[in-house]
C-alpha cells in the first residue's frame, strides 16, 4: 500500500472490470457480474494484539488514478496464513507500514499474500496490463483489502495457465516457493534420494510432497499420531508422499534401522525439513546420513531446536533456516519470475494442486461492524483449531 | 602404522640419530646424547575402556628398512588430547587399526597427533630426507610410540623455523588448524569484526585468540566463573583476547545490550565457536547478528546444542560442525602444506605460542610394567581434572 496521510482519497469513478470465476465459497451470495459498484473494504488494526480482538473492517473510497510507476490493483483472494496472526500479535519480525485509508485514518492493513488483478496502469509501467494477475513480492502488502495502489516493482505478473485457479494464485508466493526452495537450495539431491519432513500435513508439507514427487525424490512424511491417521496417510500418499510415519514411530529402533539400511541403502537421509522443533525433531535427526542439511521454517512445538553436537562435528550436519521473505529480498526480479513460471508450470502439469481451503466471503451488503465481526470470529475459530484447511478472504463487490 | 601380522619385526641395527632438545620435562633423567641405543616402546591396548585401566606399555623390536614409498620415523613428542581418551573408550567415530608389534601381538597403539623425525627414507619417496620433522595427516596414526613405518602420503613435512619447538610441532595438526579453519572457512569477517567463543581457555580457544588477534579480529572469550578469574582474564588478554566474560555475565541484559549496540556497532557477532553446547551456548547465541555462523567442535557440557528456531529462520543463523580429521580427508596435500606453512609462519612471527604443557617422560630404564603404570596414572589424574595443561608423552632412549 502506498497511501500516505498526505494523500486525500476521493471517489474517482473507476470502473473496474470484475471477472467472477467459479469458486468454492462459504456463505457467498449470487451476484450479477454486470453493472456492479465495488465497496472498498480492508481488514485493519491500529494496535497489535489477538486478531480476534483487534481486527476490524474499514470501508474506504475508491482509488485515484495511479501515479507514475504504480498500478491500481484489486485483490481477488487472499489467504490467512499462520504467520499473519503473529504479525498482528506484533511478534513477527516483518511489520506492515501504517497506511492512511479513507478520511486520513492511519491503520495497519492485514495480509501478506494474495492474488490481485491489475485494474489501472500508471505511466512508466511496462510489462503489465489491465486484467493481468499479479502477486506480491513486497512483504506485508496489506492483501486483506479490496484494492490497492502499488509500485510496479512490488508485484509480479503471474503467468496464466488453464489449470491455474484464483486459489492457486492467492497461495502461490509463500508455501509452494518455500517448499521448492528448501528442496533446491541446500542438499544437492538426485532422483530417488530421500527427504524427511515433519509437520508433513502442513500447507508447506503438502507442497513439499508434490514438488519432491515431481522431481523423483522420495519423501518420508512425519505427522502426529491421530485417530484419522489412515485417512491422512492415504491423503499424503495420494499427493505423492512415499511413506508416512508418526513421531511415535521414531521410538522403534528396528524401524530406524530399516529406514537407514533398507530404505536409504545405508546412506541415511541428507535433507530434513522442520516446522516443529522440540524433541520430535531431535528424534527425526537420527535419520540423517553424513553431510545432511536440516532446514527449519517453523517451530510449531514452540520448543527450541535441540540436537546432539556430535551430529554437527562428526556427521557434518548443517542446520539452517528458510524464510521466503528473505529469499524475495535477496533475489533478482528474474529469479522471482523464473520461480513463478516453474510453479505455474507444475500447476499446469497437474503436479501441484490447490491447497485444501475454505473461502470466507465478506458481503458488500454487510456493514463494517458486521463484516468485522465475521472476520474476528474466523480468528477465534482458527485459534481454537477449528480450521484444518487454509482460509482465504474474499471481499464481495456490490451494486 | 603399517605393520601387519605377516611382517615379522626384527632387530635390524638401525642407527637413529637422536637429537635431544632442551625441553620442559616431568621426572626426566639426564641422558647423554652419544652412543645410545633406543628401546622401542608403545602405549597400547587390546580392548576399549577407561585408559587408566586398559593401557599398557609394550617394548618392540627395531624396524626393518622401510619398504618402497614408506619411511621409518621416530616420534619426538606426542600429546594426549581429550579426543584420545574417547578413542580408547571406543566412543569416538575415528578408530585406529590393529597393529602387530613385537612377536606378532596385535594391539591398538594410542595417539593421534605427534611430531616425528624422519630416520630412514624408502625408495620412491621424494621431498623428505632423514632429519626432517614430519607430522601426521592420517588420523589415529599411533603416535604414542618410539618409532613407526609410515606411508609418505600420511605425513607432512613441517617447515623449520628458529622459533618452532618440539612442543609446537607435536601440537600443530589438531588445535591450531581447528582454530585457523573455523576462523576462515565460514563467516567472511574483516578487520575489527568480533568472534565470540566459549571454552575460551581450551587449547583450541587459546589458538583462536592468537590467530584472531593476528588477523585483527576482536574476540569475546567466555569462560566458567572461577576463583582465579582475574588471573585467567589477564592470561587470555595477554594472548590477544579482546574481552573475557563468564557464562553468568550473559544473564545481564544491560551488558548484552552494550555488547550488541556499543561493542559491535549494532551488528551483533557473526561468528561463534562452540565447544560447550547446553544452556550456556543458548545464552551465547543471543549475541548473534544476522547471517551468523555457529561452528561447534566440542560439547564439554555433554548437553545437546539447543537454539531458538527463530534464530535460524529470521536471523539466518547457520549451525555447522568442524572436525579437523574431516578437513584432512577432504583437502589436497597442497592445502595441507599451505596450512602448515601458515601456522609455522605465525609461530615464527611470535604470534602463536606453545600451549601450556607438561611433558611425561618415560624412561628407557623402566620396565614395561613400570612404564605402563606411569601412563595409567597420568590418565587417572587427567580424569580427576588434575591437569589443566596439555600433557605430552616422550619416550626416552637408553644406552
Amino acid at each position: 500500500m502506498s497511501f500516505t496521510s498526505n494523500m486525500r482519497l476521493r471517489l474517482v469513478g473507476l470502473r473496474p472490470v470484475i471477472v467472477l470465476r467459479p469458486r468454492q465459497c462459504i456463505g457467498c451470495r449470487s451476484i450479477s457480474a454486470s453493472s456492479i459498484r465495488r465497496v472498498n473494504r480492508a481488514v485493519v488494526y491500529t494496535e497489535n494484539g489477538d486478531p480476534s480482538q483487534v481486527l476490524s473492517a474499514l470501508t474506504y473510497d475508491d482509488l485515484p488514478p495511479p501515479p507514475r510507476d504504480t498500478l491500481n490493483i484489486k485483490f481477488l483472494l487472499a489467504p490467512i496464513n499462520p504467520a499473519d496472526i503473529n504479525v498482528i500479535q506484533g511478534v513477527y519480525p516483518a511489520k506492515p507500514s501504517l497506511t492512511s485509508l479513507g478520511e486520513g485514518r492511519s491503520v495497519f492493513v492485514g495480509g501478506n499474500e494474495g492474488l490481485a488483478e491489475v485494474v489501472h496502469v500508471g505511466d512508466g509501467v511496462s510489462g503489465l496490463s489491465s486484467g493481468d494477475w499479479v502477486v506480491m513480492t513486497k512483504p506485508q502488502a496489506g492483501t486483506w483489502s479490496s484494492s490497492s495502489n502499488v509500485r510496479s516493482e512490488d508485484v509480479l505478473k503471474l503467468p496464466r495457465a488453464d489449470a491455474l485457479t484464483e486459489v492457486h494464485g492467492a497461495t502461490m508466493t509463500v508455501n509452494p516457493p518455500t517448499a521448492y526452495n528448501m528442496l533446491h537450495d541446500f542438499a544437492k539431491l538426485k532422483k530417488n534420494d530421500w527427504v524427511v519432513q515433519n509437520g508433513a500435513n502442513s500447507a508447506v508439507g503438502q507442497s513439499v510432497i508434490q514438488i519432491a514427487a515431481a522431481r523423483g525424490l522420495k519423501t518420508l512424511n512425519l505427522v502426529r499420531s491421530r485417530p484419522d491417521l489412515e485417512d491422512l496417510t492415504r491423503k499424503l500418499k495420494a499427493l505423492g508422499g512415499t511413506e508416512v510415519l508418526t513421531y511415535d514411530d521414531l521410538a522403534d529402533r528396528a524401524l530406524i534401522k530399516t529406514i537407514m539400511n533398507d530404505w536409504t541403502g545405508g546412506k541415511g537421509i541428507r535433507l530434513g525439513l522442520n516446522c516443529v522443533s522440540g524433541k520430535d525433531t531431535s528424534a527425526m535427526a537420527r535419520l540423517f546420513g553424513s553431510n545432511a542439511y536440516l532446514v527449519s521454517y517453523g517451530a510449531m512445538s514452540k520448543e527450541p531446536l535441540s540436537l546432539p553436537t556430535s551430529l554437527f562435528i562428526f556427521k557434518n550436519l548443517t542446520s539452517v533456516g528458510f524464510w521466503q521473505s528473505r529469499w524475495y529480498k535477496t533475489h533478482t526480479r528474474q529469479d522471482k519470475e523464473n520461480l513463478m513460471e516453474t510453479l505455474v508450470d507444475l500447476v499446469a502439469q497437474g503436479k501441484l494442486k490447490e491447497p485444501e481451503h475454505e473461502i470466507l466471503s465478506i458481503s458488500a451488503h454487510d456493514s463494517d461492524e458486521v463484516a468485522g465481526g465475521k472476520i474476528r470470529d474466523i480468528f477465534t475459530k482458527m485459534s481454537a483449531g477449528q480450521y484444518g484447511k487454509k482460509v482465504l478472504l474474499k471481499f464481495e463487490s456490490a451494486k
